[in-house]
């Protein structure tokens, strides 16, 4: 077999049966081969923006990696983006990249570029094959780099020849990983500040934002007086009734300096320490104060929810729910579309198992209240900052879970980073919902041109920030795409249009002009 | 002033005066300082390809660069396609890349990256400014770097804190930069060769395809028996009525090395050995036989319309126009849509002056013959391989020629990597003319497919190479973006709306099914 159909194999293995594409020329032996791969389903995104959101927004959702192929360089640099997202949401991913084949690498043919130079900020495992029998073992390696907690980006750079010529025998499986173990002395820090009364606050994210994390980490807290917050962004939280809620890390640099003012020690778990996204003149970037003690409860990839029992048990915490929310499904928004009547829409029509992917600033404000008490969902958030990731992250949760319904919250400029996405979403038949938040304009900047205290804005400067003039469409570039769309300018229509788009099956999108 | 207004007002200073962008927060300050630059135009992009590819298109018609403006490491990465394009087009552009303020770089912010490492591929010159009083001098080397013969991508990367502190007083102008002259024992070559009556080919790229160049090769053909060509893919190229045509150099490395086997020496004006585009099992990449000679005539950057000049006056070759081609439009297409009968219906109403931007592989064929006896135009082809540019560079065009109408040749699927160029149209008011030959399939691949003899297409292959199911459907596209359009089906129509979009102001789509 062809050093293609080895890679395929490798990856079928051990689990990996989606690949999400965008090929070319070099990558040709690769869909050849997939006519030779039963089970492995090919998932093409018309950018590769789509291909790599799509592959991340998978892993949040299936706990393994999916595979990607780009073409070359600059179909690579596409995906860059989107990558950038994924490797900041720690997501497993087999990153295929074709490349020229090896003798013909030399040479400044006109796509010729230092594919391993776009690949490396990225990839926290990159190898450069040079010989198509080392394909099984090369590919094998990938995977396990991409798997082993929490997750991360595996790059395999794979030239032409090496895909056509013999590629010897396939990969045995990989094994899905367990997290390493927690170091007991990271748990006695915890408890010696807790019997000495010391205010302590736990930052949370990666897998303890499941159902085992939230009710071991609301058991600690409702007991222990710990205070428990999520990571500003998440690559994925359980939420709903019956599950505890966590309240969210605040975004601004001075939100937070002033939250940390308040304790004695800061637990990380399964997190970093917490800065500021953006620097601003007179705003410090690093947030935690002096005296608030920094910790590593649990290292990302290492096993937090084994950490919070260990400490339940040491504390002697009741074995109860913790607390959990209780149902409340609000009634749907009335009136004028505002961030509100949006929220209160969607949280009346929040199917059981949604899977929300969110990237709307607009959407913020009073949807997570309004949410936290609806049926069980899974929530995705945009963790890298890269925007054009939650229609695609939503197609790829779609592949992951079939059965379950999917919403892409997903505001209008951000949307226009790669809006093909909708285009994949109709081909595999994807149950999502789109709800396109139409304020014709980057609200982000806006903001944050408020923040920077620049004044005014001018005629010059609106240019830049406005992106009405013309107005986006969103309606008709989804129809554009194939998929079944509508326009609403009141909360009954959003109403009606939701309910109709989840009770069908397939993609659908409203757009919700404000 | 802020640095980000020194950087705004050292490029006016040299009348770089065009601002493609898609800014954020970190590059707030250099949407403020637009408001304070009068004469300085910015032109958003909903998406980073457009910001590069348009800054290409303008740059290949403006013989000046313009400015780019990217957000942090995603933005530029988004926008990296584009600038390999431009890259190998030799198109002159200032690449300003905001990033992370100098202190927070080393914090993992969810946006940080190594922004470096991301322009280094596409960039011939590349600078961190860490001390915002020296953005004049900086701002001034990048314009000199860009512009310096035959141009290339020149990278600042400007920290916040530089464009936010003050600046420093803005840098002086640069002077529009000459072509090097040639060595004399360059032309000796041809010389000799000639006089000898060996068999000699000229590969010509770059300045060389304008009028000058074109009638002073063409005369030396006429009367001097060297053959010829223009390469495979050209920035730009003048052609039409009045103008001599050059061959092209065959795109597969098998019709080159064919052609090549009947020279004694290869001369390269402003181009560089010429390689196969891919590599496939059992072809060369390197397409110049053994008993070929391979000589620089003139490299990029260097004056090769003077030395063609010379060379005819020191071969006594006649004081002529060459051999021009004449007025010759065809009839306009009739019936079903094939590329012929597209092809002529584009050369039938081709307008004086206008500039073509192709990238359609199903343009090809007779487009070429069609259009050359057409009134004078230019025509731009993807230089680079990565697909998604001539919408935004034909965007680009428009604006650097204001008084000449653009046409867009455009595949579907090549068309979808970047379609939000359609809205900066739209927004910009610009005179283009998009043609989309919409054969619902990647063209490319299937003769790629064909030429590795993968044999029969299987339906997971069919699903990475087919682009129906749904079907594109560019005219709703295009009105999702605010740009009039309409779907023709045969070559009347699609004549009747090429003259109206021709003839009304502002931008139109016209979908052509195949």
């Amino acid at each position: 077999m062809v050093g293609a159909e080895t890679i395929l194999r490798t990856l079928m293995n051990s689990g990996v049966d989606v690949c999400f594409a965008n090929p070319g020329t070099s990558e040709m032996q690769f869909v050849a081969a997939v006519d030779r791969v039963p089970g492995m389903r090919p998932v093409l995104g018309l950018f590769e923006g789509v291909v790599a959101g799509a592959a991340d927004g998978y892993a949040r959702m299936a706990d393994k990696p999916a595979a990607t192929l780009f073409h070359l360089g600059p179909g690579l640099a596409n995906g860059l983006a989107n990558l950038h997202n994924a490797m900041r949401a720690r997501s497993p991913i087999v990153n295929l990249v074709g490349d020229h084949a090896t003798y013909h690498r030399p040479y400044a043919s006109p796509l010729a570029s230092d594919v391993a130079a776009y690949a490396r900020p990225v990839s926290g495992w990159l190898r450069d094959n040079a010989e198509g029998r080392m394909l099984g073992a090369d590919t094998r390696a990938a995977i396990a780099a991409a798997w082993e907690p929490p997750g991360q980006i595996a790059t395999l750079l794979v030239p032409a020849d090496c895909s056509w010529n013999p590629g010897g025998e396939p990969g045995a499986a990989v094994r899905p990983p367990q997290p390493r173990a927690v170091a007991s002395e990271a748990l006695e820090q915890v408890i010696k500040a807790v019997r000495a009364g010391e205010r302590c606050l736990f930052l949370i994210n990666g897998r303890s934002l499941r159902e085992d994390g939230l009710h071991l980490a609301s058991r600690l807290a409702e007991h222990t007086g710990i205070r428990v917050m999520a990571d500003t962004f998440t690559a994925r939280m359980e939420r709903g009734a019956g599950l505890p809620s966590l309240e969210r890390f605040p975004r601004y640099p001075e939100q937070a300096v002033s939250l940390l003012q308040g304790f004695d020690h800061l637990f990380m778990i399964e997190t970093v320490p917490p800065v500021a996204f953006f620097a601003y003149p007179d705003q410090p970037s690093w947030l935690t104060p002096e005296h608030c003690a920094l910790h590593t409860l649990a290292a990302p990839g290492e096993d937090a929810v084994g950490a919070l029992q260990d400490l339940c048990e040491a504390l002697d915490v009741p074995v109860d729910a913790g607390k959990p929310e209780a149902l409340v499904v609000p009634e749907p928004g009335t009136g004028a579309l505002t961030p509100d009547s949006i929220a209160r829409t969607v949280a009346a029509v929040m199917p059981e198992g949604a899977i929300v992917a969110e990237e709307a600033i607009t959407s913020r404000g009073s949807l997570p209240a309004m949410t936290v008490g609806c049926p069980r969902h899974s929530w995705m958030s945009l963790t890298g900052g890269a925007l054009g990731q939650s229609l695609s992250a939503g197609a790829g949760a779609a592949i992951a879970c079939p059965d379950r319904p999917v919403i892409c919250l997903q505001a209008d400029g951000a949307g226009m980073y790669s809006p093909q996405a909708l285009w994949t979403m109709v081909r595999e038949g994807l149950n999502v919902t789109v709800l396109i938040y139409a304020n014709r304009s980057y609200k982000i900047l806006h903001n944050e041109w408020s923040r920077l205290n620049l004044g005014e804005v001018g005629d010059s400067a609106r240019k830049l920030l406005d992106i009405g003039n013309p107005d986006l469409d969103w309606s008709h570039l989804a129809r554009g795409m194939g998929m079944p769309a509508s326009q609403v300018t009141d909360a009954e229509s959003l109403h009606q249009e939701l309910r109709r788009a989840l009770s069908e099956p397939g993609p659908h999108l409203i757009e919700a002009i404000m």
